[in-house]
């Protein structure tokens, strides 16, 4: 049993935190608007009225906060994390943050004798509720080794992206980025289908039934010959808020991504057209806008 | 039983001539180097002394020649399939071909009072001796159930692509494209995990456990994180040639795919660094070039 | 005084070609439509009624023609300058074509014990009545230094670009390369200044009393600043035949041109939009387009 | 004359505060390590010990400082530009900065009562010295009216940009974009040249001689032709630098800029590389790598 603080419930984060009582771990939540963690409560969580108070005693506080902004915010403002984790405790980073985020806040735990250990996870909220997630986990290994029993409550898989947080974090945005990639690039083959005439549901049924039967081609491939990207899963917005995570990370590292150049490119685009809070497969309605195929 | 001549007994075509003789079909072949033929023949196939004599009689002759050049010349030259299929046969293109040519030859078939189906074929020649090809067939109504037979005996899954030939030849195009960008993004995704420090195989393992549990991420996933660019399957310079048929067919149609134009440079790349034999996935080992990752 | 023939009398060739009589040479012209070559003949030239007889007894004979198909035809179709040309006469190629086809034209003529020099000119008609064009040529230095009266006569600059043809081919194509791209830039600066309400006119300032006090920027910085795309000078359809003549250049000798991929997308996304017959600064309406400024 | 404060005594600042002086206005200067203010102190200024009594009485302040980070603190910090401008003044913000930071600033002055003006400057130092700068000015009519003599002590020519400061940014930030895409695109068309063995003086030549006979290409197309990126104008991490800024102001303003990306990722693959503290020109360098023609 660990003594667990989590810090920020909202979808997915109260289906992890869910995941992480169920485990039988002993949790303390904390949430700006308190009347979120309610059901949590009833589950059998304390709830703590500040971060500082949810970071009392805990071996481990979880963070899953929607932007880099609200991360630091968490970590760094008088009163966070840094400022009222015990010594030797744990800050396991569990959003989509990006490497120059993460690598500051590792250095601020570091410098206050805490440890991050980033945890970044794959799936959406229903895959969390059912305890489905895989876990990239990264950081010193017995940081990240104490926390297993929370990552096994959490996910089917943990996969051990290496003893530096950051580490994680870059496997995580290069596989939104294969995401946002694949998504662009189905977009583009699905305009010279329809330029030549083909129905889309062809270019479909080739695509699932041989090579690229994954879920990534499932979805999206069906998104995009429907034009159903009314349908929102992911909003472009949020999808430009990631290709820029993942152009940050690669700026950092110094390594040049021109797919992603291209992915973002048809992102803007797709804003600047008004679909920013369409579905993401949006770029594959502004790759057909950029050949003269709209509607 | 259909009358068939095939024209191009390459490995691909050897195994789909194999198949259509295994379907029953009277089968006449011929083959510039005629020593590939011998197996066929010993299996019942009879051999035609010149393309002309191939077309002598039959329904459908079937063409599997290397490149757009070949094919041209299989079909203008003097006593190619022009000047010698009977009035009303079917000239079936298997091949992977640029659009203007497919476009041009059905014309040409057109005038000559024939008929052009395009029936290209996803897989490779183990798939396709095991009868496990799909086959991406466009053409005349008419003519494409009539060699429905054909395709039968060929794939196991035939997918209509419409009544204008060269509209498989777009799908066929759309898919090899598709391939090739996954493994250009795949490669610039294997990148940025190498530059923060992570084992390439944990973002192998992340990748065909989720999303792209798919051949396409599998096998080039694979080949990447072993950079085993020596064991080839398809070769860059074939890539190469690929890009610039879907690059010339997005052209014809006024499509712009800017990330076809990112692959392709990594190619063009890969090329002039020596890598032009090894396989096409080697446009990851030209990415991690361009980001000073070299071994 | 050299014995001159003179294929393809259009506004170009026609300048060009009163230019090589005004210099006292001896001008045999030929022309498709005959009617272009009389004023010509009335200041002083002799007409020849096919490409044979054009090459008759000619030292030089140069060409003007529209594309690489034609410039082919007039070279290697029976009765062309390969069939016709005297043993050691030279080939003068002044268009604007595409290096694979330098390449295996220049074999042609070697092949019959003829030479060519690619010669393409910069400046347009106007330019060339006015005897001030820029010549590259490029050839067999013998060769070169044989046609420089001729050169003389012509331009107001000879520039040698080496002794293999196609390097002046390499030379021209790289020209019209940084032209097309100062467009595309110029296209996107202008979408950034009208993103934040600055009048175009404001950047057109900027640029050309600056660093961009040149005449690329001052002509088509003011086009776009005005958006005067119907007041065509080349048009985006011919623009388009640059670019591929350019990337085909790229391919051939494997050097990525990341710039000239992005300036290709404006231009089929132009044509896409019905732009083809605009002026090729239309790829900055296009590129407004691309970010949701359209008018 | 004018009570001006002016913030920043490096290089550039130093060369402007000069101008200001020699203007006939009443400067009082600031330096983080005063010993840079002597000079301009000997020739007649004020020198504050804070920024806040740089501040004290005046009706401008001036600010040339490095870079986003260091003129948010200059302003926002306690004692800064903020607290301590007098109701009314201006801010007249001269660096090269990003749109966003811009944006955050005028909006805080204009909460603290007072003005701010973007006037970012043309030109090197020694350009600055002469008063030959050109000047870019954005802000409230009244504000920029009032700052005139300032400018036309600066520099030989001021554009008005309107009445948004964020527009002379974004003017700046295109002029920027201009230039660093002209160094690409040159980059690429030498690699061109180089490809088919031709000199690149030859294209040198060619370009300064016609349509791009300006400052911009003939001082890069000089330094790319003579490889002499070891004489260091301006970084390529600079460079990479100023290409984030203008790729942020795109995204804010949905501009996909596809040139910007092209040359962003050869700065990335320059740096890469090891070319960092090398003359930005380097991205022809890398181009030359990518292309496998590396000395």
């Amino acid at each position: 049993m660990i003594k667990v603080g989590f810090v920020g419930i909202g979808r997915m984060g109260s289906a992890i935190a869910s995941r992480v009582l169920g485990g039988g771990h002993e949790l303390l939540v904390y949430n700006r608007t308190p009347e979120k963690t309610a059901e949590l409560a009833a589950a059998g969580a304390s709830v703590a009225p500040s971060i500082a108070e949810a970071c009392s005693g805990r071996e481990v506080v979880m963070t899953m906060v929607a932007d880099d902004g609200a991360l630091r915010a968490v970590v760094l403002d008088e009163g966070g994390l840094r400022d009222s984790l015990p010594p030797g405790a744990i800050h396991v980073v569990m959003g989509t943050h990006g490497v120059a985020t993460v690598r500051e806040l590792a250095a601020a735990h570091a410098q206050a004798g805490q440890v991050l250990v980033a945890a970044p996870v794959l799936g959406r909220p229903d895959v969390a509720a059912a305890g489905k997630l895989g876990v990239v986990a990264a950081g010193p290994p017995d940081a990240v080794e104490f926390c297993r029993p929370l990552f096994d409550a959490i996910g089917r898989r943990t996969f051990d992206a290496g003893p530096v947080a950051e580490g994680a974090t870059a496997i995580k945005l290069a596989n939104n980025f294969l995401l946002g990639c694949a998504i662009e690039v189905m977009g583009e083959a699905y305009s010279l289908a329809r330029a030549y005439h083909v129905e889309p549901a062809v270019l479909y049924d080739v695509m699932v039934d041989g090579l690229f039967a994954a879920p990534a081609y499932n979805v999206y491939g069906k998104i995009i010959a429907e034009e159903d990207y009314d349908n929102v899963g992911f909003t472009t917005t949020l999808g430009l808020k990631d290709a820029n995570l993942i152009l940050g990370a690669a700026d950092l590292a110094r390594v040049p991504l021109p797919s992603a150049n291209a992915w973002k490119d048809r992102l803007l685009g797709a804003i600047a057209h008004g679909d920013g809070e369409k579905d993401w497969a949006a770029v594959a309605l502004e790759q057909a806008r950029a050949s003269g195929l709209e509607p």
